[in-house]
């Protein structure tokens, strides 16, 4: 008999996080000699709790499923979900007997390291009551952070929207060039420095903007930063640096609740100020200069306007990758990217083993890191030119972005209102 | 004996302030049986008391001036300098020996209110000195507030800009539907809300975010817009809300200033917050639901990924428009476009005078806001949706959007370092 397939997605969105999808609805719709129905769970496990999903294929017919490879967000809403570690708890029993009800053999969870977890746990509970459900896991997250693999999906658009957004917005702080200024760019990346390294790119020619560059992955200390503005001066009037949203002292203190150790809202609540606001006083305060900070904020993980071709690519493959995996028997492994070692880029897709790689973090390899902590190096680079190739032409509809809807019958181009 | 022609922009950037300066040049490099050199001045006005100029003939020969059509900023940097009311002040002589050292015979200058004051000036301190020279302006800014124009050059892109962006942090705002959210966007315009109003146009299908859109025009009231939150939150769980940056209580503050009224940074001064993170603060506080709050800061008139194509072809337009308007005799005036009343849209561009135009602002009419405040009608729909039509590709290399620079002989594809 045949088994039928379920997908959801957990966790922040990206922009290709819907491309996955698409590779894993295309490629299980292209199985219907093996796999039966393909349901999508609508916020992730937690909604699969209360039995809300949808059929995918009706989307095959009515043309939404092409227009999701490029709508952002996640198409199926997301979740925030952690199962119990304690794998006798009752929810176990609960999910199993409801992916018996509706008949499942494939679970394909498109996530970062939390969705993993949630792809380990649930094949684990497998094994342990003889289940032959197939749990595959799907990679993505703007945050490059997931282990055994070369990247992640989401990451190459991520870094191409950073870039030429950091690379525009040195170029608008420079049109008063007879004037002094500092613009401290503030970008995602809590704990990995991997975006705020893509910021780098940006660089045009030799001694251009982003002239600073600080990662989470070195102590940030501010009497070095206000030395390295000053002295960038001698050579930048209109100078750009880029910080991420987690640098710290190198002690667990995020720079931005130096702030809060002090200032009071209007609330009488702690201020809740971002990295970039904290150094944008900062700099004002000691140095004087004309000075103003910008937070790249959610439009680094939405925006569809920089989409990075190869991205897109890679993300279907890894979903489509996915289902011929789990056809095969594998379960409890995500599928993980490998970059072969020929001149050109090249990549090849591989089942890793989930257990090793939820809850884990994977940081900027420090020697990747120079200007002692101010600056990115020609290896990180070679790394992340290759992803950011290539660009989507996104549908328009009345001159914006045309996107794929779920909760209203609406992709079909029609009148604003 | 021929003349020759200068050209400067000033003021804040937009993308297509460099598509003008393509339309003046390329248009007076066509009439180079009476035109001479073409300069360019360097930060405007203020540069050219300096004698900081270019030749830009060499331009069309590298294939920089092609480029410059899709680099946003302002490409010859700009300044915000403000000539003396006084006419009989020392400054106009010094100008005019210059542009006879230069033998300068047209004047153009692309930029918005402050700029045409500067145009109005010069033309009337001519009038005094019989001098023959041709000043005119070439409209920009993103604000839109120009009078006696349908609109300004720049508007369009910025305002696809807003609209896609918006529609974008819509989609990922709605990923957690099962839980109640506001996401407060805020948009540039301290005065003039049609930025703000330009979010509309993201609306997808009837009761689509933004659901509740707040401009300068209008009065803000702080429990109004709780009330407003609350009633939206009945058909909506994750309400978007765009805002312009200077909404105010309608006496003159803005609501931005109520928080420096009682903050304190932790340096000691007045906190300086956007009014986005006042009304966070606010909706936190009186609500207590998940909110958040993003500035869409500078990328609004940087971004060149949402280059408007009408926009683009108007402002080269404008330009190209200027110089022909220059040669027939004109001066002391602003290139104005008119829309005719014909079922499509079409425009017209026609001189209006400067004197009329400079330190006036053009805001929203009173009886396209609805809602009471906290909507858009369709008016501005209809005349706005125009002005987004038709997407311009930038050209790249090495994945990111290709600019032309003016400090650097660099504008060929070259290695990132």
């Amino acid at each position: 008999m045949k088994k039928n397939a379920i997908v959801g997605q957990s966790g922040g969105p990206t922009a290709v996080i819907n491309a996955s999808l698409y590779g894993v609805v295309y490629e299980a719709l292209n199985r219907e000699d093996v796999i039966g129905t393909i349901y999508g769970m609508i916020n992730g496990i937690e909604g699969f709790l209360n039995e809300n999903m949808m059929d995918m294929k009706p989307l095959e017919v009515n043309g939404e499923l092409e227009l999701i490879k490029t709508t952002p967000g996640s198409y199926l809403g997301s979740c925030r979900y952690k199962l119990p570690e304690d794998l006798t708890d009752a929810v176990y029993p609960q999910l199993f007997e409801k992916f018996e009800k509706y008949n499942i053999g494939y679970f394909f969870y498109i996530g970062g390291n939390d969705s993993m977890d949630t792809v380990s746990k649930l094949s684990r509970y497998a094994e342990t009551v003889n289940s032959e459900i197939r749990f595959i896991g799907i990679p993505k997250t703007i945050d490059n952070d997931l282990v055994l693999t070369d990247h992640t999906p989401g990451f190459g658009s991520a870094a191409k929207y950073v870039a030429s957004t950091v690379r525009e917005i040195a170029i608008d702080a420079s049109v008063y060039d007879n004037k002094k200024s500092v613009t401290i760019v503030e970008i995602m990346g809590r704990h990995a420095g991997w975006l705020t390294a893509a910021s780098v790119l940006a660089r045009k020619f030799e001694g251009d903007n982003p002239v600073l560059i600080y990662l989470p992955e070195v102590a940030f200390d501010q009497e070095q930063f206000l030395a390295d503005v000053q002295k960038a001066f001698e050579h930048t009037s209109n100078l750009v640096v880029c910080i991420s949203e987690g640098i710290n002292d190198g002690n667990g203190k995020f720079v931005c609740e130096l702030a809060s150790d002090v200032g009071v809202d209007t609330f009488g609540h702690k201020m809740l100020t971002g990295s970039g606001k904290y150094l944008e006083n900062l700099v004002k305060d000691r140095l004087g200069v004309k000075v103003r900070s910008i937070e790249l904020n959610v439009n680094q993980r939405c925006s569809s306007a920089m989409l990075s071709a190869t991205d897109e690519k890679e993300a279907i493959a890894s979903g489509s990758f996915g289902v011929q995996t789990a056809l095969k028997g594998t379960t409890g492994m995500m599928i993980a990217f490998h970059r072969t070692d020929d001149a050109d880029y090249h990549i090849t897709y591989a089942p890793e083993d989930v257990n090793l790689i939820c809850n884990q973090e994977k940081t900027v390899p420090l020697d990747w890191i120079t200007g002692n902590g101010s600056d990115i190096g020609q290896q990180f680079i070679d790394y992340a030119l290759p992803l950011i190739q290539g660009s989507v032409k996104v549908p328009e509809e009345g001159g914006l972005p045309r996107f794929a809807y779920r909760k209203c019958n609406c992709s079909e181009p029609s009148k604003i209102s």
